[in-house]
This record gives C-alpha cells, sequence and structure tokens, in this order.
C-alpha cells in the first residue's frame, strides 16, 4: 500500500564543526519521503518556489516518490539554515526565511485521497488538520511535531493528538507537552490525550513505543561518525510508515519491526550532509542493519 | 563461584525535591555488594568506623554477604551528601567526609585471594590496584570508576584499565577519557587501552557492551518514578558480576544476560531511597522484569 506525506520541503544550509553544505535538499518531507520510498509508493504533499533546483526534482522522481502534490509557487522555497556543535547534538538556527511556505495550503490531489497510510510529517498543526480533513477513512495517521509548535500553536497541536492513530515526539518535546521529566510518565499521559500509539524519540539512544501491547525500547544503529544529523527523525517516521504500508499483518503486529527500519533510515541520514547518504542506500543495506541491530540486541 | 567487591562503604545523607534521607547506608561496595547477593556468594572488603549501625551490618549478613573483609576502624565511618534537582539526573555533592577512609588500605583475608570474580567496585584506583595484587589467578577482574579519578588519579586510572578484563564507566567518562563525543568511538579507543570488554553506562538510556561479539544494545528497566538513582550503576555491576558468577558456560556467551540483570539491579536500587528497596526484592521478582525486558526488546 502506499504512503502519504506532507511537510516541509526545504532547501537547508547546514554548517558544522567540519564542513558548511549550502542549500540541500532538506524539510520533513524531503526526509521522509526519501526514506519511505525503500519500502512503499510514496506521495509527497509540499510545496517549492521557482528557485527550487530542478536536480532535486530529479532525487524525488529517481525515489519514485509521486510529486502531484508539490506546488511550484512563484517565490523563494522555504530556506532554513543552522549550525551544529561539536558534539553534533546541539543546534541553533541561524536562519529562517519562510518564502511559499507563508502561504501555504495543501491541497490533496483527488487520486490521494483515499492513501491508506497517512504521515503529518513536522509542519504546522493546522496543515497537519488541513491534510487530515482532505483524506478519505485513511487505515493509519502518524504525525510527527517539533517545540516551535509547542510554543506557538499549543493548541492547534492538541487537537490534532486528538485525531492520530499515533504521535511522534522528542523526549523535550514530551517533557514540555506534558510537564513531566520521566519519559515513561509522559507516555502515559500522551496516551490519554488521544493516540493509541505513542513514540518518543531520543536521537542516539533509540526511540520507545507505548502501544497496546506495552512498550518496546528500539535502539538506535550504532555510528561511529554522525556526519549531519539534521533529518534524521523525520527519516526515523518515514522509514517506519513506508515499512508499515507494505508489511503483511496488523499494525500491532509490525510496528516494531517497523520502528527498528525507520532506526536504521535515521542512521543512513547521519551520514552524510542532508539527504546526500540516504539517497545512496539500497533496500539490501537497509536489510543487513536490520539483521545487525537483532544481533546486537539479543541476548 | 563467589565474587570479592572492594570498594566504599559509606552512609549517605540524600536530599531529592521530595524528600530527605540522612546516613542511609550507601556507598559503591554496599550498593553493588547487595545487588550481587541475588545471584553468588558475595564477599566484601571495604572499611567502616566505630560510628557504624549495626543494623546496616545486620543488613548484609541478611544478604548472606561475607564481611570478613570489612575492617571496623577507630573514626568515623565514610560520610557522602547530595541533593538532586527535579530530573533527578543532575546532581551536586553536598559534603564528603571521608574519615576512617582517608587511611584504608584494602586487606583480603587468605580465604578470599582465590575469588574468581573480581569487582573493583568505585574506589581510588590505587586502592583497585592494591586488591588485584592480591588475588590470585582470577577468572574474571570488572572495574568500575568515577570522574573523581579521572580527574586527581589519571595515570593510576589508565595503569589499572590495562589489568582489567572489563572495564564500566559512563558516558560523561569515556568522554573526559577519550576526548571522544561518540560512544562507539569512545569504546574502540578504550580497548586499545587493554580490557577486552568494554560497557558504557547512560543512566536511564541503557547501556552499551562493546566485546569479541561486537555491540549489544542493553536498555535500561522503564521506570514511571525515580526516587533516588544514587547506587544505580553499582547496582548494574554488582547484578552483572553476581550474574555472571553462577552463569553456566562462557563469559562471552553469558555477559549480555548478566547486564540485563544488571539492569534490572539497578531499576531497583532507583525505586527507593539508598538500598530500602533492593533489599526487599527476590531473585523471583528480578526474574520477572528480566522476561519483561525480554518482551519490550523482541520485534
Amino acid at each position: 500500500m502506499s504512503v502519504l506525506i506532507v511537510g516541509s520541503t526545504a532547501l537547508d544550509s547546514i554548517k558544522t564543526p567540519k564542513a558548511e553544505n549550502p542549500r540541500l535538499l532538506g524539510g520533513s518531507a524531503s526526509h521522509a519521503s526519501v526514506a519511505a520510498s525503500f519500502f512503499s509508493p510514496t506521495k509527497l504533499i509540499g510545496v517549492v518556489g521557482e528557485d527550487f533546483p530542478k536536480k532535486y526534482l530529479a532525487l524525488y522522481q529517481r525515489h519514485g516518490i509521486d510529486t502531484t502534490g508539490l506546488q511550484i509557487l512563484p517565490g523563494k522555497t522555504f530556506h532554513w539554515s543552522g549550525e551544529y556543535e561539536e558534539n553534533m547534538n546541539n543546534r541553533r538556527t541561524l536562519l529562517t526565511e519562510l518564502g511559499v511556505f507563508e502561504t501555504f495550503s495543501p491541497e490533496l490531489p483527488k487520486a490521494h485521497q483515499g492513501t491508506p497510510y497517512v504521515l503529518l510529517a513536522n509542519i504546522a498543526p493546522a496543515l497537519q488538520h488541513h491534510v487530515l480533513d482532505q483524506v478519505k477513512r485513511p487505515k493509519f495517521v502518524v504525525a510527527d511535531t517539533m517545540d516551535l509548535w509547542l510554543n506557538i500553536a499549543f493548541n492547534d497541536l492538541v487537537s490534532l493528538i486528538k485525531r492520530l492513530d499515533g504521535f511522534v515526539l522528542n523526549d523535550s518535546e514530551a517533557h514540555q507537552l506534558t510537564k513531566e521529566d520521566n519519559v515513561f510518565a509522559a507516555l502515559k499521559k500522551i496516551h490519554k490525550m488521544g493516540p493509541k500509539y505513542v513514540i518518543i524519540k531520543k536521537g542516539s539512544h533509540g526511540s520507545i513505543l507505548s502501544g497496546p501491547k506495552g512498550f518496546f525500547i528500539c535502539p538506535a544503529y550504532p555510528l561511529h561518525k554522525v556526519v549531519d544529523p539534521t533529518g534524521a527523525g523525520d527519516s526515523f517516521v518515514g522509514g517506519l510508515m513506508g515499512y508499515l504500508a507494505t508489511a503483511q499483518g496488523s499494525i500491532e503486529s509490525n510496528i516494531r519491526r517497523a520502528m527498528i527500519y525507520g532506526s536504521v533510515s535515521a542512521s543512513f541520514c547521519c551520514e552524510g550532509f542532508g539527504l546526500v547518504r540516504t539517497t545512496r542506500t539500497t533496500r539490501q543495506e537497509i536489510d543487513r542493519r536490520v539483521r545487525e541491530l537483532e544481533k546486537m540486541t539479543a541476548f
């Protein structure tokens, strides 16, 4: 089955202590869609400006991503610039130019409205709502978010959470949302807000799923070197939804393995700037890392 | 088989945002020995003053801990006092009174010198060396440490690491020791310093083993509430060594499960002040949490 992914489509200028890379393909929808594309047919919903490089459209196409829902509008593509500290965990935003994103209203092509798997990747909750309003009886809806929306669109986010099957956020966002320091206490509170499945991302410490079958403690794939973690969380949730959409059987029986696939997708993302490393991987290489994680967690 | 454990034996006065508990039984050797005692015969090497409460000697005895190697000297027991912040991760030391610890020289009773499993729990590296000098052909020697020794006894610690089968430290200590931000890069460097097995503790994020069979990503047991994390790392390594000492088969084939047992031991430690919760647990309760962790990591 196929996955519909809405989110940001951006140009990212990323600075690390080792290197500087201007105007890479970025944005939550780009990272999530490329990650998902290794598993399922993927439909991207987003917006770019007239300055959007053709090579990036070609990249989407090479991954078989359906870009019927990608609007190309007069104006500039959303441009984000950030800088990482030596430890590659702390980053600060240097610049945010919304460009065409400022007035973006995601419109679903008719053919997309029945997509069974819907990923509302990180984007304003009002836009996530608007996409959800246009899909018909989806099988599984998951949303990701970021601290910005907790700060400036709290009520929109809370009403969105009610509508989700699965909600993904990181540990500091979970703390901000629930005022709980303890991850497991936070998970309990988030379930009460609506979703059957809640996933808390912990970066290099992996992630935790809470669902009807209890907790799943999902490892991160060990990396000796992190080149650029931008988009790792988007790749995680993209890989997760891409895998789920193709797996046989129930969500419940597949979601743990889907998280492992998400984790591996994120590992490739971190190994290169922007999407450079992710686009070079293969399903075989992904499966190899999944088998390695199986070995690294067996006891 | 039995485990010999040397480390600090102390009175801990612990303050958290919720409560204050003076003069609890503490110290690395106390936590590690009680954790180990659920699995194997355990011999404690340490020192206390004449003020050491009889009820704590009784506690050791109730756990079948051999205290032949516990010196009771004129003077005061080592007293540590610390305060935790709201998130229960950051703590600051309020007071350290070394007391009889100041002149402590651990001497092994003859009967202890052939103990096959030796745990050099957190204590000055010079004292860890001194204990190691007295044991005859041990089967497996593991040491734990803390940031203090990296700061004030770096060379002693480095020469100790050479003599170990296994070395346990936390992630910030690994960074301090190797100057590597990345845990996996740090592990590689620490192996080059000597030990076949290196374990990096990451608190509530679990721990990582690096050994001849590659990495093992060990989860922490999920706790909804942490009452007092003091001694969790000592309990981890105590449970690990206690389990290893009784398990049939090679170290290599048992060490992963031993870490899981260590992880569960640490979880009980965190659920009460000092050793209050740990002393109340049972082998059955420990095994139950191990089975839960099996379920929470299967995919």
